[in-house]
């Protein structure tokens, strides 16, 4: 066992020196800047008090900078897991109830130990079945969710629902009871953070600030709306003219949390923890991946899992919620230089002294703040031309990807991701059931042989050569059967079927005994089948099994041979009985 | 449409005529005689009256001659989804309750409509993802525990139970309670069944009978043992002396009966109805493959499973009980000359005959009799040797066999098929998540590339040319991500990537975004990407791809124009822009 693959802490701290400390603090200070706001806000979007928010942002970033393998990103609540942590907990309990607070916990906790389980038993590998479109579907649907379900604090009005339907009516129907001065702070931010984006960075870049700086300024532009709006209704006494604002949040450091064991709660929220978990994961992963190719790192699946595992862990063990990395906030750190996880843990201690000391003074900020805030940052999620994109490359992906779109806006961000996942999944073993295969003839004149659909090419009604394009294991095996039979069924005059293997990279022990049923049915009906072009590893372990000595053909080096020999036109030299073949043979992939 | 296509009887009814009527008359005699005494074990197999057993070897039949695809497949009840269903029914009632019966109705008709649902929708392929050993592994337990469960009815005492080790301590714990006169009837049959398997058909041949009716007459020897023992038990008086009797059973046509639509009792037996269509289905079908090859002939699956759905459906509403089709009885069918599936047809019009005439005189058929019968059968089943053969192939194989076999002994069928097909799934997505590749290198003096771990090969540390030995799609895109990565990471002078394409046969939406990233990243990294061996299709949908435009290297007929190219020993014309790629490459496959 090596500690440095299972505490990738052991890979950086003992070289960890005075520059790198230099970056990180300076990484740290930026993301602490930008990751209050956010951290609210998304408490907020999960339907818990904004504190829970400040404290899923300090214990998972310091564990985090012990078991993950991402140097630079940046864990804590993220938009998407929480509106499905907003779902999940809002069907146990009301929320403001404590039931709904110690639900969060329970889900960070299982969403934690499935996580961690999943990388110890190295199932990383799982989260692949997620296609990119079910995924892109996904996250723009949730975006579209949650942009609506923050319209209500932006114009002050009551309104729930689970799915863009239910929304979009209960705003529509309440629209007549909209606040003034909500509606004002709340497109005041929009316009604020939407200029900020699309006019700030170029307008410092001309005034002469160098890119990064103005990047970092940019990025800080939602505490400036936070301050400034605080301000404004703590002055101007907006709360008592029907503001809604944050109200007392207590001050201090996490508290220690002990998550319920109550079995029932468990089972009803197992199925929201494997989601979030999963989704989680897949966003954490491709986010790590992105910025440690940037520098030529690596960050390793299995090991995530347990980072990404032991952080939700100590988030609901710190009355926290359900943690993942985040997009935004880890390419910021990226860009501020942030050269190892301690930027993360520093970040903590940040977030840590603003949980100490600013908690009174956010006690007048708007909500509406926070909701135009989410709504900006989840917009950019939005990406409409991604399913342009599908349709025009593949119609199977597209259609996986609107059912996920529709489902997920239709009927909730649960189901959506549940019929995402099961047809990816259904794609997936659909397409690998069918091996790609090509009846062969020969390129006239030559030693090729190509697709007799595709080409004008040489064939002989005694003989079919079918070239197998894939390896052959149980799901594509019965197919490869169903094919040959077929092919012998079509053409009355076969006496000889060749299998080209050159892209045969293995046979498991099923698609041996199809192999067994094909030659034994070929031979029922006076066919013979050969093998031509077997990879040198295939035959090496074909050469023990009872197939190879019923074979009721030969084995030929190459398809070419099997072409001149099976027509008559060599003295049979070429050929060898598969149960003589004593060594690997020569043509090894 | 093509009514053909879903009504298959119209392929070979039209053309019906006396020789094949003659043909088909013959082999439902023989299957009758044969089919009496199973159907009557295997409805006492399952916990219910022996009469079950003949009312779903009647209608089944007569709905299989419609729908079904293959010419010679004999549905009706079967040794292994009668233990299935005594599993699954005897979880919901005692045996001998009404509730009982009406439970395995209804799971006769919820495995019907899944069957036929799957067939609609055309999910056929879904059965391949059993693996071979995993099935030959639970067949193999289901045997022994079949076995194992009739011994008490050889030795006239009372055991239960759902596993071997129950079951045996149930017999071991009873032993003293032997009735002898049950013993020498159970030991008479099953050594005179034993002796006519081993040696009447040699004996037979050598007394000049000839193959076929040598086969026949030894197929027929259940029904001679159940003939024999009864009358034995009858002259004797045997049934007094404590040898259990088959008892009244009811003469007649079978009932109409209409399966409860308790949606309690659906919920509980629906995991159980898949269970057993899944295994009915793959065991049906692949003894209808094995029989059409015989004579060249062809079944559809998807229409098998519409044609196994609509038989159970038939059996649900006439009394029945789960069917499917068996392997011993399609092949006496087959040998017996049938040519149609009229020939089922007949036989269930011999059934009803039996019915209706013979009910009587199976009043004083000893238990003892049918038990040894079905241990007869059932032993056939037990396929030691595969499982050393798989060991010897394949050890991952193996796993699976072995955990399937030792499940199913130790905890029930049910989980023991559950965790066959969770492991099964399991290793498949596994295997597909890792597409194969290899980094290779020039054969010196040749246009040849090979694998570097097993040639001595040239390379070049500023480049790496990579042979992607499988399709690329969502479920392997991220490991080719991981690989290439890990590659770019490992050879710090590296310069230019190459992904050699000669096997891949579709690119996916997903593979496409890994691809993207793919090129973004080796760029942030000052590494170019380039294409070699792309085939035309695959060329085709990438041309109008943002990948195409954003590819940082060229795209290359064959490797070897890479390979010359890039170490600068060409004058640049062997390459191309992705985006300038006009027509669709003359490499098709």
């Amino acid at each position: 066992m090596n500690p440095k693959r299972y505490f990738p802490i052991l890979q950086w701290l003992p070289g960890y020196g005075r520059a790198t400390l230099g970056s990180d603090l300076l990484a740290a200070v930026i993301v602490t800047i930008m990751l209050i706001p956010q951290s609210l806000a998304y408490a907020m979007l999960a339907g818990l008090p904004p504190e829970v928010g400040l404290y899923a942002s300090i214990a998972p970033l310091v564990v985090y900078a012990v078991f993950g393998t991402s140097r630079t990103l940046a864990v804590g609540p993220v938009a998407v897991v929480s509106l499905m942590t907003a779902a999940a907990v809002g069907q146990i309990a009301p929320q403001g109830s404590p039931e709904y607070l110690g639900a969060a916990l329970v889900l960070a906790l299982m969403s934690g130990l499935m996580l961690t389980l999943m990388g110890v038993a190295r199932l990383g590998f799982l989260a692949n079945f997620l296609s990119h479109p079910v995924i892109s579907g996904f996250i723009t649907a949730s975006g579209l969710i949650i942009a609506a379900s923050q319209l209500k604090h932006v114009l002050g009005v009551e309104a729930s629902g689970h799915n863009l339907l239910e929304l979009l009516v209960g705003l529509a129907g309440n629209l007549g009871s909209v606040n003034g001065p909500t509606l004002a702070i709340g497109l005041a931010v929009l316009a604020f953070l939407y200029a900020a984006r699309r006019w700030l960075k170029p307008g410092l870049l001309r005034l002469g600030v160098p890119g990064r700086p103005a990047d970092m300024l940019t990025k800080a532009a939602p505490i400036l709306a936070v301050a400034v709006t605080t301000l404004a209704t703590w002055g101007l006494g907006l709360d008592e003219r029907g503001v809604a604002v944050v109200g007392a949040v207590p001050a201090g450091l996490p508290p220690l949390t002990l998550p319920g064991f109550d079995s029932g709660l468990w089972s009803q929220l197992f199925v929201a923890a494997l989601l979030i978990s999963i989704v989680g994961f897949v966003e954490s992963v491709s986010v790590g991946q992105t910025l440690a190719a940037k520098r030529r790192q690596r960050i390793d699946p299995d090991q995530e899992l347990v980072g990404l595992g032991t952080s939700n862990i100590a988030a609901s063990f710190t009355g926290g919620m359900p943690v993942t990395g985040g997009f935004a906030r880890s390419v910021v750190n990226f860009d501020a230089g942030a050269e190892t996880p301690a930027a993360g843990a520093f970040t903590a201690v940040g977030i840590g002294v603003a949980a100490l000391l600013l908690t009174p003074l956010i006690a007048y900020l708007p909500i509406a703040t926070l909701a135009a805030t989410i709504i900006v940052a989840v917009l950019s999620l939005v990406d409409l031309p991604a399913i342009r994109r599908t349709w025009a490359y593949s119609r199977s992906d597209f259609a996986a990807m609107l059912a996920t779109i529709l489902v997920t806006l239709g009927h909730g961000v649960e189901s959506g991701i549940t019929v995402g996942v099961g047809l990816s999944l259904a794609l997936h073993l659909y397409r690998t059931s069918r091996p790609h295969s090509a009846v062969v003839g020969r390129v006239p004149g030559s030693e090729h042989f190509r697709n007799v659909q595709r080409h004008a090419v040489e064939t002989d009604e005694r003989l079919a050569i079918l070239r197998v394009d894939e390896s052959l294991y149980f799901a594509n095996a019965r197919y490869l059967e169903d094919t040959v039979m077929e092919l012998a069924a079509r053409q009355p005059g076969l006496q000889n079927i060749v299998l080209a293997c050159q892209a045969v990279n293995v046979i498991d022990a099923s698609a041996l005994e199809s192999l067994e049923a094909i030659n034994a049915r070929l031979k029922d009906a006076d066919v013979r089948l050969h093998l031509a072009e077997v990879k040198g590893p295939v035959m090496d372990r074909l050469k023990n099994t009872e197939f190879c000595h019923e074979l009721t053909g030969h084995v030929f080096l190459s398809t070419y041979d099997a072409w001149r020999e099976l027509r008559g036109e060599s003295d049979g030299t070429l050929s060898r009985r598969c149960a003589e073949l004593q060594m690997t043979s020569p043509r090894q992939p």
